[in-house]
Order: C-alpha cells, then sequence, then structure tokens
C-alpha cells in the first residue's frame, strides 16, 4: 500500500511523531475497546485489502465528503472563519490533505502506541483544547461532540460504491466496508476523549 | 406494532412520563441530527416494518446481547454488586425488561419531545449521575463512556439474524438494518450527553 508519509507528508500530519502528547489508552484498553465493537483480525486484513482500491480514488472520496460537509451549514460552521463569516479554504485544504492521508492510515490498520498516539492527537483537534491551531485558522473553537460519532455514518456508506470498484464480489465489498464501519466508529470514541468528563471515558 | 406499554410497563420505564427532566435538545437540533447520519424518511419506514418481525423474537435477540455482555468482564463489571462482587441478577433483569421494550420504542421511531426526553433519561441511566438510582442497584456508577458508541456495532450486527426471518428479502433485511444502525448511533450520541464537558455537545 502506498503510505503518502515518506514522501509528501501533509501540513501538520504528525503520526509517529514522539514530540506527541501521550495517549492516555493503553494497548490493553484498546483490545476491549476492539472487542466491543467486535474489530477482529478478519477486519484488519480487509481494511488493508481496502488500501490499494482507496488510494487512487482519494481525491474523488473527499469530493463527496466535502460535498457532503458542505451541503450542511451546521457542519460547515466548523470551517467558518468567525471574522469574516466565510469558510476558511486554506483551513478546508489544509485539513483535505491530511484527511486523504487518514484514508490510507485507517486502511493501514497498525494499532499500536503510535497510532493511539495520533488518535488522540486527532480528538484534541476537534476540541477546543486544540482546534484551528495546527492550521493557525481562526475558525469556530470546537466541532460539537454530536458530529463525531454520526459522521462515521456518511462517512463509511459513502465508500461503498468506491469499495465495489474493479470486478470486487459483493461479499469482499461488504467485508471491507463493514470492517471500515468498525474502524471508524472506533476512531470517533477515541476521539471523544478531550470532550469527556474526567474520570468517566 | 404491539406496544407493552400499555399492557405491563416495565419497571422503571418511563417513556412518555411528564415528571421526567426536559431533554437538552430542540426537535430542530434533532433534525440536524439525523441529517448528520442520514437518518430519513425510508429509514423511519424501515424500523416501522421491522418491528413486527422483531417484536416476537425479542427474548432471543435479549439473549444475544447479553450473552455478549456476559462473555467480557469489562462488560459485565457495569452489573457487578460492588459489596458482593456477584453480577446482580435482579438489576440484569430489570434491564433486560427495559431493554426489550426499547426494541419496540427503536422501531416505532416516533421521533418527537417525548421520545427526545426519555433518551435523555437513558443517557442519565447509563452515566454516574443516575445510575443504578432506578434499580435501587448497588452496582460501579458508571457505563465508562467508550461503550456506549462501541457497543452500537454488535447490537445491530447481531440483529441481521432476526431481520433475515420468515422470507424476507437480502434487500428488505438490509433496508431494516442499515436503519437500525442509523438509530442506534443517534440514540448513542444522545445518550452520550451527561458525560460531555459543559457545552461541548
Amino acid at each position: 500500500m502506498t503510505h503518502d508519509n515518506d514522501t509528501h507528508p501533509p501540513s501538520g500530519y504528525r503520526f509517529s511523531d514522539p514530540q506527541l502528547p501521550r495517549a492516555p489508552w493503553s494497548l490493553a484498553d484498546l483490545n476491549n475497546m476492539m472487542a466491543a465493537c467486535l474489530l477482529g483480525p478478519d477486519d484488519v486484513a480487509a481494511l488493508r485489502r481496502s488500501g490499494p482500491l482507496l488510494d487512487p480514488q482519494r481525491e474523488a472520496i473527499l469530493d463527496v465528503w466535502y460535498g457532503f460537509v458542505g451541503s450542511h451549514s451546521f457542519l460547515l460552521d466548523s470551517f467558518v472563519d468567525t471574522k469574516t463569516g466565510q469558510p476558511d479554504g486554506d483551513y478546508l485544504s489544509r485539513v483535505r490533505a491530511r484527511f486523504g492521508q487518514w484514508i490510507l492510515d485507517t486502511a493501514r490498520a497498525d494499532y499500536d502506541e503510535n497510532w493511539l498516539r495520533y488518535q488522540f492527537e486527532i480528538g484534541r483537534r476537534h476540541h477546543r483544547v486544540a482546534k484551528n491551531a495546527t492550521d493557525n485558522a481562526h475558525a469556530s473553537p470546537l466541532v460539537p461532540f454530536r458530529f463525531l460519532p454520526l459522521l462515521a455514518q456518511p462517512i463509511v456508506d459513502t465508500l461503498r460504491p468506491f469499495l465495489s470498484r474493479g470486478g470486487v464480489t459483493m461479499a469482499e465489498v461488504d467485508a471491507m466496508q463493514n470492517a471500515w464501519r468498525k474502524a471508524v466508529l472506533l476512531q470517533v470514541t477515541l476521539w471523544s476523549y478531550p470532550y469527556i468528563i474526567e474520570g468517566d471515558f
């Protein structure tokens, strides 16, 4: 699978950066969370098979996802510059570049300490503790919590036609999409951490 | 669709109870949340068609769900009596009766103020603000947040064989299961409210 990171990492992309704050979860915690959402070795294998399929289609996938966000003002609000009242194009495009890399990282499914640490960082960038900072943006200070779990649905639903290209069997499309559903659910759960009252996660 | 509520409501079941605290969301908020997770009129119709199919199978469905919880100590912990160290059978069975009613309520998909109010109440019963109180239980004071979104996956995955009974077409099973996925995701998002730092939901 192509992993862009080595050649041209997106601005602000910090997977495997040892300077990142440590994640508040252990690998044992992660194992329990994976068991809770039924994410097992078959799903990891299916995620990895999805990588080479999705990689060349990433821009088209991002067009669909950004089209969805752009069509709902309550979603686009997270990218609106509070000074101008207009969507911040720079912020949108910087986040988009990392979102494209995220497709590859999700398909890579290497669930180790570095992965946990970057999930924690992604969560912080949605929450007021760190939103806007990476991109020097002046948008709203928070992606409201509610949209983290809810957006797992359109993300994974709209992936289906992209998983169905190139003579893939229906059973294989189902296997890859189910694996993506679990992987995204797991990630949005981890990303929620900064929103949760201390001790309640 | 049968709605048990009129004949023998489970102990502690308070759907439509005007004494319940008001929900912190408006119907406009709910509409945005439904749009975010793609829950539309076709899904509401599919949920309602699932009711008569699932109603007579509720005990078997609950056996599967309780079997899953019982097979993972980190899930069963929420039902363990902190004094005896043993699962509290009374607490488990009272929650189970309401869980059976919840299947019908989810299939009914009447998204109104009463529904929102009871979602808020269900969330509070998972969180330390109200856990155990309804059933006078002495179990752990909190269902950890992480399991609310994550358990949407096994809940909806394990429903599939029950939706597939009685000569239902594959397309219809898919329609009902997809609708359930959205409906459960929406509910676990709402149930998360008491866990979220004030202002961040």
